[in-house]
């Protein structure tokens, strides 16, 4: 027997007609690259999008095709967003923080017919132009007083477009599995892959997110997205925020201590979300103009762990709450949140702030399991620690193309690549990357809880440690540590250091000096480039016992 | 192109899951039929409903099979919806407060194979099995000690049923469109219609129900659902409640203001949800003993509007937000909010007021449309009324059986039999039903204003106002009104107290004094049978002008 119920597909169109329709008059203030504070509505956003939609065809796209946009936090960007999937076509993000040889295979590999782009990217994409024979022409996202002049093919004025196209323009009714958005994961190993999201995982992303048990966004608050919509929806800000019916604040493309604090005050923002650097910076201006934040009451912080003294400055000394929260590019993204469940909220402070520094528990839609390397589930004990495998409707299910073959177990469960405890109340601690876990003897040990000691040697400005071949154990760790600039510490003092920090046959069993350590372009330690210069590596004969 | 992200049928079977999984400890709590506080968690309900999955094969149930219920909210009633909804049957509440004929057409028309029962209902169960060939058995909802003599075809003790059950039993993975509850609207005329809602309706209005935005429910709040789960999911508590984690507070068949009360403050509650006649007790019994309520924040009120003196008293007196809720059956229920937009956060009290008096604005995924005869649409200026249409995923597509035929219309909306206004905030606010609504001169006249204001005069019991037919007007209200004991009101005096409190065209042609005024068994005014009686009554020569 059916339900009989109605047929209402999940479609992203539905979310900016909602705050059209019912929040038509909420505000969407961006600092514009051009410099001033623009501002408008829902309805505005809606009936440009329309426009720009409408005007899709005039560039002789059709439903499915590809769209790159390579743009800060902007209503343009975000009218393009809505323009796009509305028009039934695939708004794809491109990351221009990437390496160019990375966003031209990247565009290439997505086969994108046009580009969006602000008028600061003109000299990138004037640079990949060449290498992207089939994008077809490039839009800039500016006025006809802004054009700059450009040697870009078919370039057009993206207000030109707007103006020409039709604010009641019909959304295409795709299929709620059609796709929606397209973002490649920066892996640090192999090509960057493909994330297809469809209108489907989108809403329904979006509704898991706004539940009052995870961000629980409303109309009344003012949203800042800090984090760009080029990663991987603003954290679905970009979905979550019009469906709530929240205040939008876009900070264009200065993301500076200085310009936020203003921003935050201007727009009375009460919530936000970024990546730690972002917030070090606002946190250092604040510290150093003696200024106080009068309307920010939540910070969600992700992409990498919150550091401790973030968190308690944020909750201590400005009255912020902190919610660190976890994700993948493949997980559209949210996956847990940091948030204390009723049986912590009387809980020693102690431990409540063990838990806040964790990465979380689920949101509604997400279920997570941790597996040893013979895929067997491991005990939520907080202690062991294995492979983080996930699965939901927001979660990737195969790269475009098909590439990296069958990504998921027979459960249905993604490998996220990182290792992971999770407690008895469910939440989630990274430990480290499975690539990255030294495995000893049957028994792991993780790199980043080694290199964390590590770093608080006075002497010692990073470390890296990696898994090194050994005849006994498999394998065992090497520490690879840059001094601080003058000084030349003593293997035997950092590890004399450790001791007593780590469990006792975590230590390393050797210690390298380097001058640098290679990272990738969004900043990451190049794991793999160390374990193949240091291949050859050979450990001290009684290393390990 | 299509999406790649993972096939996650949405299932109702995911919610009771995710609460277990993520909040395993959380407590559900209920006041037994038996008597005792009954304690247990998310974890145990689960197991439980999953032993009942597991036995429902014992009773030769297949997927797809109705099954009834007729109980109060405790927690074996909601292991029976989990279990029933998790092997893929369909769970059919029933009101036990319907005519016995009524029960009897609704359980033959739904073909229910199974009817499940607290043992209060036994004597009505006895009635209805002879009218109800098709059952074919019962299973009473208590344990073998309780368990009554009866002379139930087929009768099973419900403990000795879940003990026998596998609790590891697999949920079975119906389609996400299947059925997973059926309930009855119960309308003034004709029978009563069947509304069957599907898996996928129902997890998406629960999460719409838990946005932020909305009812927003959090894992640390404390819920005691008084309206029955028989009445439309207990307003979507049923899901929204184990979606967030959040504990759940059962109240047995203990309605009244005393028992409400004790349970309140003994289970710290701070979210309720009921119709108005429930918190009129309590608030009586709250005044009468002089008490505060030290945890509840917000209450739920639906069903009916809610009268200003109760809205007034729960802020000001109690400092609980009121939250007036409306929906239907057929919209899974939940169709709107009154919550306070922030553009009305610092308006006067007046306009807030006002505000929230309204029946609200539509949760994400609900659109709504006010339309005039012809079906053109109204302005939304707080004045128009006009014909209230829905449409959305929680919305119902047909009745069961196709009764009443097609009743969307060509832009995918139902009509929910009220008349409304909607203002430009999008506020809706119901001003009569549709069939009772008086049409003089092509304009419209809302009985139910007429009422209120009549019922305002110190002489009048109760008053119902109708159309009758009219040679030049169409039709020109009828005023039918009860005294009170001891009274009796001149007509005139009454249309004079009408005089300046709704508009002079609006006035009644004439006052009828009667006795009594019909209801339905839900308390409804019987407004056809009233017609119907008052079919031939002459208007006075020169009424209307």
């Amino acid at each position: 027997m059916q339900g009989l119920m109605q047929n209402w597909p999940l479609r992203v169109s539905s979310i900016i007609d909602h705050a059209a329709r019912y929040h038509g008059g909420r505000e969407i203030v961006t600092r514009s690259l051009e410099g001033p504070i623009h501002r408008y509505t829902y309805t505005d956003l809606r009936r440009r999008a329309k426009r720009f939609a409408s005007a899709s065809s005039q560039l002789d796209l059709r439903p499915g095709d590809r769209v790159g946009t390579l743009a800060w936090n902007t209503y343009r960007h975000l009218e393009t967003w809505y323009g796009l999937m509305g028009a039934g076509l695939v708004c794809h993000t491109l990351n221009p923080r990437l390496f160019r040889d990375q966003l031209a295979y990247i565009a290439r590999h997505a086969r994108d017919r046009y580009l969006l782009l602000d008028v600061g990217f003109v000299e990138l994409a004037e640079e990949l132009q060449d290498a992207c024979p089939e994008i077809r022409g490039f839009v800039l996202l500016t006025d006809r007083a802004h054009m700059p002049a450009t040697r870009l093919r078919g370039a057009v004025c993206y207000e030109e477009l707007v103006e020409a196209g039709d604010p009641d323009f019909e959304w295409v009714p795709v299929d709620e599995n059609a796709a929606a958005g397209l973002c490649y994961t920066s892996g640090t190993t192999g090509n960057p892959k493909g994330v297809a999201y469809s209108h489907r995982s989108n809403v329904l992303h979006a509704l898991a997110v706004n539940g009052g048990d995870a961000l629980g966004l409303r109309c009344t608050d003012s949203v800042l997205p800090v984090v760009p919509l080029y990663h991987a929806n603003a954290w679905a800000l970009a979905f979550s925020a019009p469906m709530a019916g929240a205040k939008l604040v876009l900070p264009g493309d200065r993301l500076d201590g200085q310009s936020l604090y203003e921003l935050i005050e201007a727009e009375q923002v009460d919530f936000t979300a970024a990546v730690p650097t972002v917030w070090l910076a606002l946190l250092e201006y604040l510290e150093r103009e003696r200024l106080r934040l009068s309307s920010l009451r939540r910070v969600v912080i992700g992409g990498s762990a919150v550091p401790q003294v973030m968190l308690e400055k944020f909750e201590r000394d400005y009255g912020v709450e902190v919610v660190h929260g976890w994700g993948m590019t493949e997980m559209s993204p949210l996956g847990t949140l940091a948030t204390l469940k009723p049986e912590l909220l009387d809980a020693e402070p102690e431990e409540r702030l063990r838990t806040k520094l964790k990465q979380g528990r689920p949101i509604f839609s997400v279920d997570m399991k941790i597996v040893d390397d013979a895929g067997k589930e491991l005990p939520w004990d907080g202690e062991s620690f294995g492979h983080l495998w996930v699965r939901g409707p927001g979660v990737v299910d195969s790269y475009l193309g098909g590439e990296g073959g069958r990504i998921l177990d027979d459960e249905g469960f993604f490998h996220t690549g990182d290792v992971a405890t999770i407690d008895a109340q469910g939440y989630m601690h990274i430990t480290d990357r499975s690539k990255d876990v030294i495995k000893s003897g049957g028994e792991w040990i993780s790199s980043i809880e080694l290199e964390n000691a590590a770093v608080g040697h006075p002497d010692v400005a990073e470390a890296a440690v990696i898994g090194v071949a050994h005849a006994k154990w498999d394998e065992r760790p090497l520490l690879i540590a840059v001094p601080r600039e003058g000084r030349s510490p003593d293997p035997r003092d950092l590890l004399d250091f450790l001791r007593g920090k780590v469990a006792k046959w975590w230590l390393p069993d050797a210690v390298v000096f380097v001058d640098e350590i290679p990272h990738t372009a969004t900043g990451k330690i190049q794991k793999q480039a160390l374990r193949e210069r240091f291949e050859e590596f050979r450990l001290p004969e009684d290393s390990g016992d």
